[in-house]
């Protein structure tokens, strides 16, 4: 049975994306496009460009960047005429370079310019959240933490801004409240310690959920490590306390930095030696990367 | 700050069902009313019941059994009409004798008649699990494992099926295939061994996310105890070998006893002292409990 | 005009399946589908197996049975990747033997991996009631009685529940509150006899709606007899007492045996004459069907 | 347990209307609400009315006619704001003069004004074709037929439609394509004959299902005579033909005619005897009754 | 870059209908045919059609008309099976003779049975409207005006009446409440006066709304003109009144009458020259036209 | 008549905020809490606090700012559970100081918690929008410009982003493509030159849209001021041309800069005396605010 499914050629180094469904983002890409086309569609496009007529143009970027989105971005065509042919020509992942054309699209120009809008709103979110992710991963550098988004997405669109954060080279903290445990100041608030708090997780939940406790002292830091839980957010600690922490957990469960991180910031936060860096900015006040539909020759 | 939130009363050792909420089990059950009701509606009731006609009755359980899925039963009564009042006698996760009364209904006879199908519908599942995953918690008896369910549930009822567990005094493995890592025999067929296959989900995934792996011998489980991950899923070993496995982990992580497991060998599987014992057949292949609404004077 | 519709090959004397449309089972399976993927995916078959990794594999059955829902089950493949590829070997209302193969599903491996519970979970539900339905069908032999299902199925999923009943060889009784009228003893209560009950129904509804009287009784029987309605249940009645109802209904009205019939007792009731026996356990607890995706060489 | 369900006090006699569940209409309130309201809402109203105004007004019939709908239309308020009151003065199957007020509206000024035309567009149509049926009620006088409508109603309102027929004192055929045989002409053709089509359907439909035959000669008739269905669709027949063909048929199935009936034939029909006179351009060619909402001092 | 769009061959001089996208179409199909199958399909067809039967027929034009919506009536088929072929032989905008056909189409006998009331729903009422649109610009003749629709349209269809009535050769008017804005004499009256009412408007709204408002008397039209809108509704005005009114605003504004105008009075009111002439029945008082589906040999 | 409608207290002078309708918003809470939530609900805090915890917070900002989103805020709350109630002290469109309290929450402990982040995710973009429109509304200072945003808005979430830029003091663009027209270049590319593009408009448009067409140059500009439409996009100008392209227009139409407009250059830009100046940013690259939920004794 060796021979029952072909291995491919996944390579065992690399960091892999793990995939956007359809089923997952075709009812984002239909509301975004009902929302644009109203009632009455594209008044102008109808207007003005004959049914027949056929156009082909290049998806760019206007700034250097990381691609996130293709995908997504195809199917607002797609969902107005499946004729529209696109091709991929920088997937998702790579780095590009101002002016780098990312697809080259062709079909019936109504569905082209009646989809542009929606499509490059879809793409320039999730290239510019990517691209945010891949700067800070090079600020990084050597050291050995992770960048991590937060539960802050755009309401409606976190299964695209966790996956473009992967594509920048990021890592996705939880994808909700039911897949992991975080707890907070206000739950260890209700039940009177970081002990009780935990306790109180273990007894209720299954085995295959992870407990994480967020703390602001080195204090508490030292209550929780006799707990065992899977890892602990260091929340607004200054580099040379999260140090501290991390030689205080001696890896005895993952350490994340939370909490007021910065671009200035984020070198110093990862020399300290945390696990993971996790910043809310990152999907809350993204900044969109620059791209555009250039319409060609056919 | 300590007075912001009020403890309550949760009573620390017990373990307390976590909810179910409304924004969750609203669409199942207006689904099962509208799959009901069609297009036209209740023929009988609306023929024969005059629209002022006002009844009380009593939900009774005719078995004796564990309860689970009150509120979600009267939801079939007040999305017919809000004026529905249901007073429940014995909450979720309560064992009841033959011919108990679990909840008292009062409102427009319309509503009681046209709703009360659907409503027992919901009811005698979630009871149905319930008490059957009660039955095999009292068959491990003082051996520590805990029952467990499974993915194996009614299409687009998980979250009924895995709370009517929860009430039974089970607990829940996976809600899905996005919570946790589960790596199977097809997975290692791909990999090629137990080995890459844990480092790749090692590289992939989120430090939130748990990993288990299934194994059918016990060279596979030596193999897999090199790699430290949290649980191991013995699949279709008998209890003997359960027992060796259990020695071989020493602790070390979890251990989930499944496939072909039955009420008659429940017992003997825990008397093994794994931690977990996992069941398809829980809420795959439910009894219903048999519920019924006997109407009383008003 | 009799050239203009080519009148195929439907046998005359067989039941054919009336057939399920995808109009109404692929909400199902999509939601199924989205139920088990939940945000992020498979987490498992994403960080393990490659994107361009093809796999082919069988659907067997691992005991005997009837089979239902290929059709169905194939739609949780197509869901996620349309160029799987799923040939049906033996198709819906088939008995198979343990190990029969019931289809060929070949395709990108992550596709069959991520779609297999789900694909599974419908299926074996499916060939569970067709299985026992068929068991109870044998029972019945040469007595007229036909075996028909209530609507105590399973919420949200009526129209998969009813068409594995016909897979079965058994019928439907009513689909819904809305498609013939049923009066049963609350209904009675409330208009206080059979013959206003009948009134009321008859005034008030169409031409096109069949009534069907619940009666628990010899006398309610002698009662509605007068009154020329197109069915009656004869609700717990034991097989002589329903021999007796038979011979005094004399073919003026088909009847209908309902309430605690079991596997040991269908053969005595059927031998009653009745023409119809009902079992609300056949679709509300059910038994699934062992099946399983076996992987193969591609 | 007489005194169970109190029984109200439905008058035995009089034809009462079946209900519309919120249930159903529900969602067709809110997609007319969002089709009008689109994605700005009302810029006129919201410009001009300041947000604390309120008003009140009387939805009046500007000419007479028979009620319908004012449920669902004040559901179009209700649903902007759920503190708007409505107070039915002329319920649902009142004939009413020109002038009359329907009902009473108070509450927030831009809630009544934004949802004005969005309850009476519902309002207008479901009273328009309840008027007409009442017209034709009327014409068929002391005759035995019962004026009914089909399933050439407007797409997505078919409850609606159905509903305002039976306000308007007509019966309802079928809902769909479901809850009835209704062998056509191209049905016989696929079938070859009247015997082959009835009895495939008698083989393979439930017991709780009704069969009607549609009929174009008196030798069709003739052959469907020996089969014993429930009921004749007369298609296109002339007056005199029809009283031969209720000869014919003596009381043993419903005789329906059908095809080309206008207000100036429909007393001529009923004449004949039939049971039942059908109408499609009752629902598919709806002269909206005129209401308005004339505002009022508050 | 001239040569990036192929321009196609649209006629710069003849109104070419916008397009009606299947986005938006789509969910009003599935509703209808999901209205019409219920759970359990066409009982009839499925019982008597093969399903292996093929059949072939013609979409006809019973009476003479203006054709619109034949890609809407051709979902119905190609949602139940999408292998049906539609070949459109008079596109919509076209006039047709009774007996034309309007579409051929092929496919399996059961989808085009099952599908053709659905389909002829649609069309019917969509052509009619088409029809009666034709007629008035018929009768408007040489005049400027241009026949309007309004939004009383039947509920959750307006996309498909406002898209027939560009078919028939009419103009759309507003599409909801949103993207113009019209004062009515409800809204003057809360405002006070005209003046008021326009300057709200003006101050909180956006560039590219325009604003129209209702007046019913030439004071009121006098006030009107100072104030500079884009458009004036002349409500209830007999022609020589609208004369009268369009020689006031000398081309200022875009002239509109409205209210009362019937088939009889529509070529009076055009002489009067106002711009346009809008109908409320023309959508909400639908005349279906007489479509049928005519099996032919295959 | 006059006394119908209390006209209540709007200012004519202040801009008032078009209200958001629940019937828009509630879809997209729904479905952020949905996307939270995922199946098994907030784990954590199920797990540690008791169903019967009360709590109260206030909803404060962390950062001085421009108050959006309040309503949409707590329906995020009110969805979980209807008895938590939000007293709103600063509403939208108030600016707001650091650690000023925005509103005031108490009810269940749980659903405070559990609904926290979706509302916080919704409130800090809204207010972050807000109040980056009212910092450039500031610069815009005494000259005539309005600040509008763009269709760049996040996918599914343009009626709120829209709304935040009214309370931001800004104005709104076209909502979608059926609203308006605007003419850009691609649309002149087919066309072959803005004289047909707007010709193709006039001919086929209603009387209630108005045309805007975009031009990067000034003799394009010449050309579109011979054919009188309503507003010019004037596309990527220098301020000092924009100067000179206003002189031309002179009060003609509304003259809209775009383009790469910055914080820094808008107040230049506003100078030029430009009636609009339109950002793409504003909306597609969002500085969320910073608001929190802190909790308090009760």
């Amino acid at each position: 049975m060796p021979e029952a499914i072909d291995s491919g050629d996944m390579p065992d180094t690399a960091v892999v994306l793990a995939p956007l469904y359809p089923i997952h983002y075709e009812p984002i890409v239909r509301r975004a496009l009902e929302e644009d086309l109203g009632r009455a569609g594209d008044l102008t496009t109808d207007a003005i460009v004959p049914a027949g007529a056929r156009a082909s143009g290049r998806i760019v970027a206007r700034q250097p960047g990381r691609v996130a989105g293709l995908d997504v971005a195809a199917m607002a065509f797609s969902l107005l005429d499946p004729s529209v042919f696109v091709r991929v020509a920088r997937p998702d992942g790579s780095d590009v370079e101002a002016g780098a054309t990312l697809a080259v699209v062709e079909g019936p120009a109504r569905a082209l310019l009646t989809g542009e809008r929606t499509a490059l709103n879809l793409l320039g979110r999730m290239c510019g959240i990517a691209t945010t992710t891949s700067h800070l991963v090079d600020r990084v550098g050597s050291n050995p933490a992770r960048i991590v988004c937060t539960r802050k997405t755009a309401p409606g669109l976190r299964v695209l801004d966790k996956y473009a954060v992967r594509a920048g080279g990021g890592a996705n903290h939880r994808f909700g409240l039911d897949d992991a445990v975080l707890i907070k100041d206000n739950h260890l608030l209700v039940a009177g310690s970081i002990a009780v708090a935990v306790t109180r997780v273990r007894d209720r939940l299954g085995h295959m959920v992870k407990v994480e406790v967020e703390v602001d002292s080195l204090d508490q830091l030292d209550e929780l490590l006799r707990l065992g839980v899977d890892a602990v957010l260091l929340d607004n600690m200054p580099p040379d306390m999260l140090t501290r922490a991390v030689a205080m957990v001696d890896g005895r469960m993952m350490t994340e930095a939370s909490g007021g991180i910065t671009p200035d910031t984020v070198a110093a936060v990862a020399a300290s030696g945390v696990d993971l860096i996790s910043l809310g900015w990152l999907t809350h006040s993204v900044t969109n990367l620059d791209v555009a539909l250039d319409f060609e020759a056919v």
